[in-house]
């Protein structure tokens, strides 16, 4: 873009363009042209790492499509995530892609190699949890950061908890995803001294509302360094734990 | 009631009534007269020991004017919630109360010697629930409980919960009081081998919606033992407290 | 694990391990290997007893894997909940389990002596609540109580309810399990003067918003001695009722 | 109007008004002016009996105005509801008004003679109910019906509803007036075989959610017969119950 | 029952059961024996009239069960509510019931001569209301009443609802079904001067939250005389509207 | 209708008609038969143009004879909404449609010259929102607009918003559409100077809430000149932009 | 602006700037220099016509601060909503504003002649509603339009709406502001062939929950060419009434 | 503690302690004696830098008594939230704090050298949300912090929103405040390529339901990076940002 504006300021210059043509270019694309370091940041991952594809409600062939146009420009790592099984299959046929079932998630390209701070932790509530942490997991794998599972560490039985306390307080960041009651967040919250990502999740019956009881308990958690993604959005928790992990200075210019 | 029925039934034997005049009678009152081991039981605490008064929404004038009649009748312990300090003053300018500032409730003829199973533990998840808690603790006490108070020892801070371990162990029944994520409950729950009454209190703000977060997360919580009262129902939690501190063998007749 | 520290203290006596690396090994394990006598409670009913199996959300070939293991460990009376009948039928091909359609659960082993208090009461609104009240008894059966089922007793028809009294008087504890507007709690909470452990059902349609009604109802009883349980947790019901029914004195020691 | 019409028509007949200026003359006014026998009935209580004017939001000097009107149109008894003490003070000083304290109402001109079918017993869960109540049952009493009370006679303690059996039983209509879990509806719905208004009251604390609690569980009543109105609407209730109570045979023209 | 009790009355008269005895079993049995008139009424419609099965949730064997009993103790008339078509053909094999698809609803025995005291009318919004609005009237015509179905008359097209001011200004009661926003019942309630009894329906879509907003609507209807039943509840609309359409003088002894 | 009034008040003037026999019939038929101009208009969208059949809940039998009715009433230009692909297919062999799939619906009879004051801009927020939006932009069609699709410009990549900046600032109207937080009306409402229909949609998951969270967004926006229709009413949406996309002068009689 | 840009430009065309040094300045300035033709216009009303202050909030210093630069800047008309009484009065001593306490809202400068389309409707259903409409009347007012003010024509006494039909049959657009069941919106819009604005307020109690009752009301409303604004929004609602008014012809370029 | 444990392992190597002994004294006291670096972190904030208090529900007593404990502690930087201006004026009588009126907070010993990653950016929708964000801007500078404030640049005037997209793009992390419908979360989170805290207010009226809007669309941002916290959580917001801009380097032990 920087280019097309420079041409543009150049004939300007030597007189190929007068003024008024010049200022009505700008007017009319100002947005799309000017400045615009970010195209599509929000979807792509880390520049030159990877890109994502939310696969809800596209249909194989769609998910084929973009990825022959993603590879075409030279993205070769790929993570598609909410994918079922079925439309994995169809979808392995025309591009090489690892399926992960419990993540209900797919892979191109395999992972990079972790380039993080430190370790990402991804704790769990329950094994109903399970889904929704693995693709938290795989986010973060496939940014770049290296992941610790700790699933099943509700804290009914707090010795489970706490016999994981070593990870738990060695953590560079937390993604802590319960269903039910949500307590595993407050509970992670008060022991570890790095920033938490809390995931409700939807598992539960009754009174949990699809996940509302979860989503409530977070928001009110009592412990501080605790912020919260959408019920059920592994993805969402796992891109900020990277984004977070990634974290370098940024100076201000002299 | 039983002596009324059986000078009925004499008097139908020795002939002073007829059949058909007693028969009416029966018919009558059947509910009011026959059989009710429990008149109002549901207020009266236990038999010659505490009945208690729900204090919200009434005049100091009508709580002396009850204690008058409940005096009259033998009555000697009772509790009187949600009392105002200002109420609590005209009412002791008739009776001999003693005012619990932090349980907004008012004590008249003293505590019962305890002569439940064991202890009932009543903790908080922070220092904003304490009024709820004292109505339980005080509650309890006056139906004859030995209670251990451990207030503040919210789940942020585990070590605090952890540091009473012993209490929470050697409990009969605890009352888990707790506002914001609620997520006390679950600790204690998944601690303790006893029952747990859980309180959920309208402490907080925001996404706490006047307690409905934490009462969702105590319906919600994953440890088994657990069971819910009204939000900030600190007597609700102390009268079934204390109930299953009493509890004794009902045998079955040979 | 006794046997592990001790060890440690003894080499630290001896002087084959230094003070510094004790205290290291002490700070590192602190949760996992020190006084916890309770390893997974929640999940264990009864020492020795029984234990359950949460059945939603598990293939039958996971759950035969637990019963292995279980079976192995000498357990041999398990229950397991919220178990299809298709998947009953798997499981029974592996291990001698009965099933129990109306519960939708299934017992492996038979019911322990009941060695409780006394007798405790399942009575349900209608019939549509028997799925969950049958959950309800079950537990408490596998948990060593006597159970009195007490079905279709809702207050539209009062003299049914009132036909029990007797039942209702003599019990030690009551599980009230109602959906739609969930009166049943207050009526036998009343009635009764024991705990009463409430389970709002789904039951209903349009305003009972899949037992938001009943819970709510439940949880505003102006009867006394009323806690509630998660809607349709006929196993969180039956477990705390046990509880109860269990409750011995624990004594101060001298 | 109709005679306006009559003379419309008549004019029209005599050649006095073209076809065509009563063509326009009729399309002009079409709804205020033809055929309606409800001129703001909705608000009239019964003709030459008794009107009602919402005092919730009115000035006392707007009251002082309305009741001007209608006194000077002929109107002797009306009936102001949602009046504060205050306000009623002032309107006292221009209209001889009685002011009825627990229902927040005044009532100007003394009750008419029942004509009803029978009797409308207004019951209460508890006695916070009562200012909804007092509403109720003045509402009917100046619109020509018998009121017997039963205050206080809530679930919890059902042999204090069950006392009034035969009240209950005798009744014509019943206003079954509840907070909290507002059982007292399908108790008393399933014990009487009248029609049952049911109003839920902004009663209680936590759960009961302003009356959202009361009123789900009265819609959800499994007792036949019974319809609700909106929360704290006394007026509703003693309304409708009223037209229920002076039904009449309205015949098909042979 | 009245034999029962005047025989012992009589025995201690005769010196043939003591006074103690007697007294015992007055207390074991009060409520079972003792003045109720009322078996089961909640369910039964009018005696010698009609019974209602509600089928949901019933299996066609169970229904047929349950009317072999009825139609064994002289029950000739039957309403059977929420029951599939499939369902009804199964039971149609053992009982000769005519099936209404419309109301998803079967009547054994047919429907019985009027006897109220005027016309139900059932108003709908649109048609989708209709299977709601069908299985009211039904339940009005087995309960004896003559019933005026007007459909599809929604405030959208107040010319459509004005159109039959006649009928709704000559009905004794009135049933207003609607959904989405419910504004029939308000519409109606201000144009008649019967009671109204409104129904909201799940129709809609979005907003409209499965009724909700139908019901709320309904619920704080501006028009006086208006009350509400559950949603979709047109079994209930139609019960009530029968009992007040039979409304009849209840004198008070002289 | 005129017609008969006009022949009505004219058997008046030449006394074929009574007066009294004129007043009953005007009585009787006030509102079907005076002065009403718009007949079902809420549902005819423009005399002549375009009729709107709402398909859901109706059969593919019952879609065909409604078009046979108003085809036979010369009307040729039909929209049916909310219609599946099988029951278009069906309807298909009977009348001439065109169907299409993103929108689920169907036209008869092809679109008329855009004949507004300007082009009416569809946006939606993401590619899940265009069944919404294609329901929205049909409907503006087919009634006479000229429609600008702008598809997937949600706000968090702003540049493809801005990058519409010119068809934005120069829409007549605008429908902004979107689920999930629903940001795109607010944005959009931002940078236009026309009035904005927003329309939420039920696109997203967890708290997304089926909606509720675009729906109550939009309500909220800090942007003057948004309105807001039902959740993916997208049919809504288009009828409201095309009444104001054809505001025309309504003068006052001279 | 346009000139600041042309300026640079031309320095570049002369030489006096070089083409880095251009390319510089318009990355960093892209949005507040280039073709936004509308600074802060979701704020002003209309070019040299009207302003309006949000006065929620603000102290009465900030609103003559803010009052000072708009008059400095030539800003005459302004008007200022959510405005106390008191807040008026000292407003009023620094500047010349008329106040409307029904409205809640002060004018500073006058009317302007209205140069709309036609007529602005506002409606309420009851006189609780005035406050909010008021907002929205004196809004249209001072943006420019004719206000005809319906007050009091809610539904229940539908006479009163239909009354009216003339001036809701000639309006240009309509607002429809009524709390409690909100049925105002869809009667008008289905009597109305204009665009209706509908205003749900807080106005009513117990069920109407501050106005969310009317609000799902309106968005459901069965009448085409309804959409809604927040609740008690009357600015809004007058400000997109205007905006209707005020549509022009958008010539697409030749 | 360290020492504590120390001196019982030395006494246990020097013989004077017992292996028994010493194990039994592990068993008692696991939880406060071993290991834990962390006391009551959750409300330190960073070791030797800040502690905070939460204001609310505190007398100025309490505070004072709380800060003496501080400051002989050695506590030189402590930050009050939640703490009105009356309060403030008492506690400023005894310790030297400075009151900042907008954050409804004081700090005692001023702000520390930011030595954090890069630069915090507070921006809000609104002037109105500036409480929340002052609380969250002080929170982040007395933890080290430096801070950019970037207040009202709501999304309604996107120009100035975009006018600091350098502020924006340079940022290290983001708190984004926001009431009414919250969109400020999504636009900023799709500009921005650091994690952005979204901190929902409670500013609005109506549908924003004290909010809920604001909080419902953070949740279901389109934007990747985003996290929340409670409604008019500052401080929350603050801290974990703070956490953010401080992280390091976590390395695995070679």
């Amino acid at each position: 873009m920087d280019r097309d504006m420079k041409q543009m300021l150049e004939s300007v210059r030597d007189g190929a363009l007068s003024v008024d043509d010049a200022l009505l270019r700008l007017k009319r694309q100002p947005f799309a042209d000017i400045g615009f370091a970010k195209v599509d940041l929000h979807r792509k991952l880390r520049q030159g790492a990877a890109e994502v594809i939310y696969g809800a409600g596209k249909t194989p062939e769609q998910i084929i499509g973009i990825l022959d146009v993603m590879r075409q420009n030279g993205q070769n790592t790929v993570l598609i995530t909410r994918l079922s099984e079925e439309a994995a299959r169809i979808v392995a046929q025309a591009h090489p892609i690892d399926y992960h079932r419990d993540a209900r998630a797919a892979i191109l390209g395999g992972f990079p190699e972790p380039d993080g701070l430190g370790t990402i932790v991804v704790a769990t509530g329950g094994t109903s949890d399970i889904p929704v942490a693995e693709e938290a997991a795989l986010t973060a794998q496939v940014l770049g950061n290296q992941v610790t599972r700790l699933y099943d560490v509700g804290v009914a039985g707090l010795h489970r908890t706490l016999a994981h306390l070593d990870e738990i307080m060695g953590a560079s960041v937390i993604i802590a995803i319960a269903g039910m009651e949500g307590a595993l967040a407050s509970v992670i919250g008060g022991l570890a001294d790095c920033p938490v990502i809390a995931v409700p999740t939807s598992v539960g019956y009754g009174a949990s509302f699809q996940g509302l009881s979860a989503l409530l308990s977070m928001l009110n958690s009592c412990a501080s360094g605790v912020s919260v993604v959408n019920i059920d959005n592994g993805f969402g928790g796992g891109y900020q734990a990277s984004m977070i992990n990634h974290m370098e200075r940024k100076g201000v210019k002299p």
